[in-house]
């Protein structure tokens, strides 16, 4: 045939090959194309190596929409869904101190509004509201499907572990992140909406986090996730909304599982809350009863925080679940605390959620890496806030906890900035759609 | 921490995935980071899945001249390396009966330069000149190292098998091979020049083939890689010249291992040979004594040639290495034969090598796949070339061989386009530097 030192083989072309070959020209892959892609990888007939060129090749080429919704079908379809039509839930993209799940669906649940959530643990410096449940002693995160459906509909709110749902997401998803393939929109939009549309319920909002310590660094970016997730949700038959809230400074001022459990029994029980996250709390609950068509929806939930109502549905929940409720309002934390102090006086300018959280996860409040364990009473909390007048020697924050102290006093106090001028505080909700 | 249905995961930065994510953004690396990327492969501490990626990511986004000469080094030092400074030998890009090395190489090792000559297996409609070797009764391809080296001084011309020469393309080209990232300039000279600067020969002639049966379609890609070999080549410390020759047809008359080496035999013997394939192992002799600085090559050659000093050398190289060169001129081939005719009458306006290579590969002169049998005397006999005349029902070509008679028809038969317009017959060497 030919010559000997001949290079290239040509070797028998193979579908998956054709596939990437196709995207990695910058072609739109057809709805087959993808499907075959994802349950060929998810049946294990494609391996890893082939996947993540496929991926690397749509990391860069990008997908069209039409692709996009391709992939979230056929990712939502790859293993067990549930439906629950009358649902609500929300979504984050993650955020520092971030409770609004704990704050907002009580008070939606309270409201009449169903919540079925499936929810995930944490992973450096983003966490997981199953942690934050585990804080609370004897709760369980690992329901049957029938006792999940069960409480659902007796009690109007239960939280899971996401366990079977969408098998192929969490296979990519694994890959992508030893791949260098993580922040794709439409990877990471595909991925989201694939667990959400398989835990299947049928009104969904969702917190696009923005800033230092989110996914999302510009307003570009957070505007574009939140169109795709809401219009990908809108086309697999969920009434979605967004907001996108701002991530340059930690929501309220608890950051770590039993910090944040206690920070938000505090505001449903109608104590004194930092404005950020009653405001965030508030309006998320509000939306997502708008999305369920319940009228008044600001009375309503103004009605379940005065009357006690939601402090009460999250008491409820947590007992159906084995927490021993009656201890939520002073879950233990770390006896072993250490202070942070303005360097100077003036007016604090930025107090950084990234930093925080890196000083939370050191502290033991998060996980470095898979199965690290966590302590649950380890965390940071934040008495200053963007615009607050601080005097030199203040105590501006509390660390929580007895691992990496140096490490994490380094991080927190190289997280604030304090000015001459005073700055005016950033709201919490920057744009909603 | 955070909120719990958060997405992403920041794992621990590794070292390769930095790699992936620099390359992913069109950044270049630096010499360790391609030499940590490649000898971490091989050394299976970095998985497949991650070395695709960053193949895709390199495919996409191209890798700078000194990143390739890196990726050229790093491969060429990562098994055994040979040096024969004094030594010439040709690397053909493969081509569709491309006999350049069986016919130029004996001419050239007559002349003095002695060849020292590291081959492979084909693979696809890409071929052999191990394959064609071993349609000699006795040949053997597997000398040991020692052997290899006397052989070279003492008749001045050896081919042995390619065995643990640059390990790393052996991996990372089969990797290519199966995640799309075959056709990429980088990564095809680095591959090249990796195993040639390992094999050591001083002074290299590439030929770059073009056309319909070769790798390099347009005359700027292979201008490109051209280049691209020659200036690794120098860098390397090897004398080093290219040819772009023309493969829309096959070069001569013979496609499959007997066939061609009987076509080489009877160039050699100074007999009835097609002109393309005269001219070209001329030019290619020619030009790989320039490089070895011996004066007036062209006399030289011809002088070889016609005195039977080249078919001499040709004899006793096939010898040292247990072939029976009696056997040469008469090569056993296969006895079952089909003709194909010239639909009606006019001028050859095409024989297309990539149709009639495939034809080839049908018959079983190639292998479909690694490990497939060939049948050496299998193969295709063209007759007409682009320019004759041909009449209708004239035989233009003949098939040899028992397999897949039906398909290696019908693929000969589209190969071939008869105009009623006459057409010139293009060059066999279309550039040169």
């Amino acid at each position: 045939m030919m010559d000997g030192e001949t290079y290239e083989g040509g070797s028998v072309a193979h579908h998956i090959i054709d596939i990437i070959e196709k995207k990695k020209l910058g072609g739109s892959l057809s709805e087959a194309e993808v499907r075959d892609a994802v349950t060929g990888y998810t049946s294990e007939k494609i391996p890893d190596y082939q996947m993540s060129a496929l991926l690397m090749a749509i990391f860069i080429k990008g997908m069209s929409y039409e692709e996009t919704l391709s992939l979230t079908k056929t990712m939502a379809e790859s293993g067990d869904s549930y439906s629950f039509p009358d649902s609500v839930d929300k979504h984050s993209t993650g955020g520092v101190g971030d409770k609004v799940s704990l704050t907002a669906l009580p008070i939606a649940a309270a409201c009449g509004a169903p919540v079925a959530k499936l929810s995930g643990r944490g992973l450096g410096i983003t966490g997981g509201t199953i942690d934050k449940l585990e804080a609370i002693p004897g709760f369980s995160v690992d329901l049957s499907e029938e006792r999940f459906k069960k409480q659902v509909e007796t009690v109007g709110m239960a939280i899971t572990e996401a366990g079977s749902l969408a098998p192929a997401d969490k296979a990519i998803y694994a890959l992508r992140d030893t791949t260098g393939t993580v922040d794709s929109l439409p990877l990471i939009g595909s991925s989201i909406v694939s667990k959400k549309a398989a835990t299947g319920a049928g009104h969904l909002l969702y917190d696009v986090k923005r800033g230092s310590g989110a996914f999302m660094k510009t307003p570009e970016e957070a505007r574009e996730l939140a169109d795709l997730l809401v219009r990908l949700s809108e086309d697999l038959g969920v009434r979605a909304s967004a907001f996108i809230t701002g991530m340059d400074a930690p929501l309220g001022r608890a950051i770590g599982n039993a910090l944040e459990v206690r920070e938000s029994v505090a505001f449903l029980k109608d104590e004194d809350t930092p404005g950020d996250l009653a405001h965030m709390a508030r309006r998320v609950a509000v939306r997502l009863l708008e999305l369920k068509g319940v009228s008044e929806p600001d009375e309503a939930v103004e009605r379940a925080i005065s009357s006690g109502a939601a402090y009460e549905k999250l008491e409820e929940f947590v007992a159906a679940q084995g927490g021993e409720a009656d201890k939520l309002p002073d879950l233990e934390v770390s006896s072993e605390t250490h202070e942070i102090k303005a360097p100077r006086s003036g007016f604090v300018s930025r107090f950084d959620a990234l930093g925080l959280g890196r000083a939370a996860l050191a502290l033991g409040a998060g996980r470095e890496k898979k199965g690290d364990p966590l302590d649950f009473g380890a965390g940071v909390e934040v008495f200053a806030r963007v615009g607050d007048a601080v005097e030199a020697g203040q105590r501006v924050a509390l660390l929580f906890g007895s691992r990496n102290i140096e490490r994490a006093k380094k991080l927190a106090e190289e997280s604030l900035e304090v000015s001459g001028e005073p700055t005016d505080a950033p709201p919490a909700i920057l744009d909603s759609l």
